[in-house]
């Protein structure tokens, strides 16, 4: 992994906000350490401590950006506590944050994986506060490894097995059923659940389903959100493939009075 | 145009808001095809889906970035429906999205024009999804003309009136009097008219004039916010020569209870 | 001073918003005049023309980057006025915006100082709105010192006295107590205070202390978040040693229905 020529890009994800001086510290941080990255924001504003929302956006993007990007994670609510901060290289990509299982999916299901748990005396910060490990531990380490270093002087390799790992939280099967969640209502109102294509099909096995949104609203399934009149609710796969509920321009979560863990039920016909 | 040796900057305008993945994996698009590219946010958070307010963003900022910028403009609604998707050379600028209207102002006023239909196949994503042409058409389009690729390899040159053109939303004369609307109201609560410094001169004609904002108050012209006393109504123009109505050190919006659509009605004393 | 190798930083504080253009327009600004600039949101949506929030976010966040880092500060109530705009080499860093007592923390306290009044017609912008002075002068003045423009070229040198510094507000004893007052409340709901460790330290004179957040609420001094049990007021020193009060796991500003402004006593047990 010699990425010395490459142009070194940082990604964000917190629950800070856009208030606040936080991320502008993190970024000043990271780029005393890396003054030629390129830094972007995913998403300052998430829910409060939230470690599920985090998980999810970064599961969602990271795949998105080119080799050895650097992915820091500040979602913290343990901050000050004995948890572990991670640096994970993984798909060649790059990963930094606390051990609290906001990486569950990334340890899951790469390919390729080497954790180490970072060691606070090779971050070299001379204080390190109690309250913003963001700011004094996660940033260098992130900055660091945007210039090159080699991730095995952030500190010693761990097992998976010694990293948190979050239940997964699928869609599941009940008697002739497939059942989901709405897990995230976006900017325009789509509910998006937790039900992939793959179960679907799975499920399905040949048959034609009905989607469920509410016990009076069956979903049809569409390819776009332009195939059904203004107004008239659908179903389809987002670009991701996992199922969407929403309304040709409209806001699903608005007009249908629903919110995140609202359930979706599949049936066959 | 060579620009090998320019940096690149990349503006963007979406209604993804901050809350989703979705910018954020646009700027990692963008930056696998151009990893040198400055990415700079016009707006996020515009009225979902409404493209007459995210061409009044672009045609208020374009201006304002070295030549050979690229603009994206991602406020797609048709997504997944058969409207082209455009990339325009104009006035040493570059353009790209949707043709839907919202580049109307550029394509009526540029002195110099190219406008290209995106041909997919240029575009080399091997998937394309049916709900995020943002991510997987234009971002990817946005990038190569950010590293210098010439925009006639990006699809065929179409002719202007093949383009979808909004209808003109300026103000209008009736009887005796110049007559707009409140089409923007800013941060600080002050309302934005499309009523141009230019067709108040034309309508005044010399004489003085009255700016009736609603039917018991006449706003006064003036050169700055801090002409009037604290608490004052007053009229003034915008740095972009729109009249504007404000309240000195306070929020016009909130305070004369009036939104986008009310009524300014000029007439000469 | 000789910043020719080194990649420039540009940060800013604006009230501004996000929904706007104003913002990207400041940053197609600094571009045309420093391409190779870094520039780094610290926050655009603090309170219209709070001179004093942003100026705590300043003096919270500057410390943070690079030397030679510009800071472009953009809360400017008395554009039109003849209010001057100030560009400040203080400590390394430097500093533009109005003269408006938004940088009474860098004036007052930075170890090196040159303070001047930037002179309009250095920077060669031909037209000068009288609305948008962040756009017409300041933007290019950050600008222009991020490429490494020496700052004695923007303007005259002027001595400390004839800047406008705002009243300090620091907590103060009164009777037996030291008083305080909440000043910002963050993302998280925590109650941040103008109150500093070393003046809890000079007040307590190694006694006891009690903390009232509310008449019957007396908050137990710790040093991490989590060392509560969920649910639980504590006070603990934020990152920059001011005291802070807050909920573990929880939103202190609304579970207390506290506000900026509430009062903090601390007496001696």
């Amino acid at each position: 992994m010699n990425i010395t020529n490459k142009p070194s890009i940082v990604t964000l994800i917190t629950d800070f906000g856009l208030q606040d001086e936080y991320v502008g510290v993190l970024k000043g941080v990271i780029l005393g350490h890396a003054p030629e990255a390129r830094i972007v924001d995913i998403s300052h504003i998430i829910p409060p401590q939230s470690i599920s929302a985090a998980s999810r956006l970064l599961s969602r993007s990271y795949r998105y950006f080119p080799a050895y990007t650097v992915h820091l994670v500040v979602v913290d609510p343990g901050v000050g506590s004995d948890r572990s901060i991670l640096a994970i290289a993984a798909d060649c990509q790059y990963f930094v944050g606390p051990d609290n299982g906001v990486f569950t999916s990334i340890l899951n299901n790469a390919s390729s994986l080497a954790v180490h748990r970072v060691n606070t005396a090779c971050v070299l910060q001379k204080d390190i506060s109690s309250t913003f490990h963001g700011r004094d531990i996660m940033a260098p380490v992130a900055g660091r490894l945007a210039v090159g270093l080699n991730i095995s002087k952030i500190g010693p390799r761990i097992a998976l097995e010694q990293c948190l790992l979050l239940e997964g939280v699928g869609c599941t099967r009940l008697a002739d059923t497939l059942q989901g969640q709405v897990v995230h209502i976006d900017v325009f109102g789509n509910l998006c659940t937790n039900i992939h294509r793959k179960d679907v099909d799975d499920f399905a096995a040949g048959h034609e389903i009905a989607i469920e949104v509410t016990k009076d609203l069956i979903a049809p399934l569409h390819k776009t959100y332009i195939s059904q009149s203004n107004g008239m609710v659908l179903a389809l796969y987002d670009s991701h493939d996992y199922l969407e509920v929403a309304i040709t321009q409209g806001n699903a979560a608005q007009q249908l009075r629903l919110a995140v863990g609202a359930q979706i039920v599949i049936s066959r016909r």
